[in-house]
C-alpha cells in the first residue's frame, strides 16, 4: 500500500472484465485502500470477493457508494441511467464519478436527464481495452497496460476530478488522452462498433445457412481471428449500438455502399477497381500494425 | 531420406507460402528426392534455393516440369491457365498434376479449356491453410499440420493419381478430405472469400475517411484481429474473387441483406431483433471454437 493511496474508497458498480481489471490494477499498485463492489449478479460479486478483487459488496448501489471518494460505473450502457438514478442522491460530497462506456454522448445525456445538468465531478471515460470474455473471472490487472483510455471531459467538468480520473487510469499502465464527446463516438463507430456489427452479422449469416455445420467445419485460422469479436457479450453490444445509433448507422451505410461497389466490380470483372481496393486496404493495414 | 521416397522429382510452380511450405514439409520427411522450382520472380526462386526449399529452379515452367513425377501448381488462380498451356505438352507420361487454388470450378474449367478434357492425372486440390504473408520467406514446414486439405477429384480422375496426391498431403500432417467442386466453392465463398471481402472493404472504407490517421490510432486489439486478413496478397485475392465470382456474389448479397436488416433494427430501436442476432452469432462462434 502506498503511504497515501490515490483513492481511499473505490466503488465499482459492475465488477466485470473492465471494472474488475481496474480494481485489480489499483490494488496491485497499493493505490486504493478499500474496494466496494456492486451489481445485480450476486454470484459474480461473491466471486469478486473470493478472487480478492473487491473487499466487500452491496447489491444496492446506493448503499455501495456511501463514503466512496471514487465511483466507477462499469455496467452496460443501457444500465447507466438507472444506476445514476440510484446512486446520485447517495454520493459523498466531493466524490468523483466516472464510467467506462463505449459510447460517450449517450452517457452524458443520461447524466443530464437524471441530474438536470452535467455534474462537475463526473468525468466520462472509455478504456480502449477488453477481450471477447466477460465477468470478473476474466479480469486481470494488466488489461490496460499500454492501452489507451479516452476521457471526454466537458466544459462543466471540474479540473480536479478530471485530474484524479486521469491519474487513476495512468496507474493501470494506460495512456490517457482527452477527446470531444462526438469525436470519440465517431472514432469508435468506425474502429470498434462497425467491426462488431460485421462480425456478428457474418457469423449469423453463415449460422443460418442450410449447410452451416459443414461450413463451420472448414473455417480456418483467418475466420477464427475475423470472428473472435462475435463472441462478445450480446447485451453490452446491443446497448452500444443503440447508444451510438446515429454515428454507427452512418458508418454501416458507408461500408455498405463500399461493399456494393466492390460487388459491382466483381460482377463486371473490373480488375483494376478490385485490385485498387485490395491494395489500398493492404497498405493501410500493413502501415497500421507491424505484425 | 526414406528408402523409397514417395516422390522422385517434385516440381513446384510458384514457390511461395504454400508451394514453399509443401516442399519444406516433404523434404523434412525425406519423401522427395529432388525439388525443382519455377516461377516468374527469379529473386524469389534464388531465395528458395538459398533457403534449401528447392534444389534448383528454371524460370521456364515447360523445362522445369521435365522428368517430374509430381507437379504442383501453386500460383495465383489467374496464372493457372497460362501455366497449364506452358507445361502440359512437356509433362512426363504418368506425371501427376495438382494445384492449390482457393477456388476449384475455375481451375477445372482452365484444364478443360487448355486440354480439351479433364486430365485423368490432374487432381484439383486446396489446402485450407495460410497466413496473410506471402513469398518463400514466409514458408515453413509445419504450415499444414492439423489443417485440412480438400481434394475435388472428378469422375475422370485416375484413382492412382488421387491416391498419390492424398498421400503427399497426409505426409505434411494435414487431414485430407474429398468434396465436390461446386460444394467446395460454396463452402469457401462463405468461410473465406466473403470474410476477406469484408476485411478489405472495412479497412478501405476507414482509410478513405478524412480523419483516418486519428481513427487508426485508436484501433485496438479486436480491430487488429478482425483486419489481419486485409494484409493478404491483393493479386491472389483479385484472382480468387473473379474465379469464384458467382458464389461469392451470392454470399455478399446474403450478407448485405442481413447487415441492412440489422441496420434497420438499430434504426427503429428493435431491441429484440438486435439481441437475437448477436446471441445467435455468439452461440455459433462459441460452439465453433473453444478459445
Amino acid at each position: 500500500m502506498a503511504a497515501q493511496p490515490l483513492i481511499r474508497r473505490l466503488c465499482v458498480i459492475g465488477v466485470g472484465l473492465i471494472g474488475g481489471s481496474l480494481a485489480r490494477a489499483l490494488r496491485e499498485k497499493g493505490e486504493v485502500a478499500e474496494v466496494v463492489g456492486s451489481g445485480r449478479n450476486e454470484d459474480n460479486l461473491r466471486a469478486a470477493v473470493r478472487l480478492g478483487v473487491v473487499d466487500r459488496y452491496d447489491t444496492d448501489p446506493a448503499r455501495a457508494v456511501a463514503g466512496a471518494d471514487m465511483v466507477v460505473i462499469a455496467v452496460p450502457l443501457g444500465a447507466i441511467e438507472p444506476v445514476l438514478r440510484a446512486i446520485v442522491p447517495s454520493l459523498s460530497p466531493g466524490a468523483v464519478l466516472t464510467d467506462v462506456g463505449s459510447a460517450k454522448g449517450s452517457v452524458v445525456a443520461d447524466v443530464e436527464r437524471v441530474c438536470g445538468q452535467v455534474l462537475p465531478n463526473f468525468v466520462p471515460g472509455h478504456p480502449i481495452a477488453g477481450t471477447e470474455k466477460s465477468g470478473v473471472d476474466a479480469s486481470f490487472a494488466t488489461l490496460f497496460r499500454q492501452r489507451r483510455v479516452i476521457l471526454t471531459p466537458l466544459v462543466e467538468t471540474a479540473a480536479a476530478a478530471h485530474h484524479l480520473v486521469k491519474k487513476m487510469w495512468e496507474l493501470t499502465g494506460a495512456e490517457v488522452v482527452d477527446m470531444g464527446v462526438r469525436h470519440h463516438d465517431a472514432v469508435l463507430a468506425a474502429t470498434s462498433h462497425l467491426p462488431h456489427m460485421l462480425a456478428y452479422t457474418l457469423v449469423d449469416t453463415l449460422a443460418r445457412l442450410d449447410d452451416r455445420a459443414e461450413i463451420f467445419r472448414y473455417a480456418a485460422g483467418g475466420f477464427r481471428d475475423f470472428t473472435r469479436i462475435a463472441s462478445s457479450d450480446p447485451t453490452m453490444w446491443h446497448d452500444i449500438c443503440l447508444a451510438n445509433r446515429e454515428q454507427l448507422l452512418e458508418m454501416i451505410a458507408l461500408f455498405g455502399a463500399d461493399l456494393e461497389r466492390l460487388a459491382e466490380a466483381i460482377r463486371t470483372g473490373d480488375r483494376a477497381a478490385i485490385l485498387a481496393t485490395f491494395q489500398r486496404a493492404k497498405r493501410a493495414r500493413d502501415n497500421l500494425y507491424l505484425d
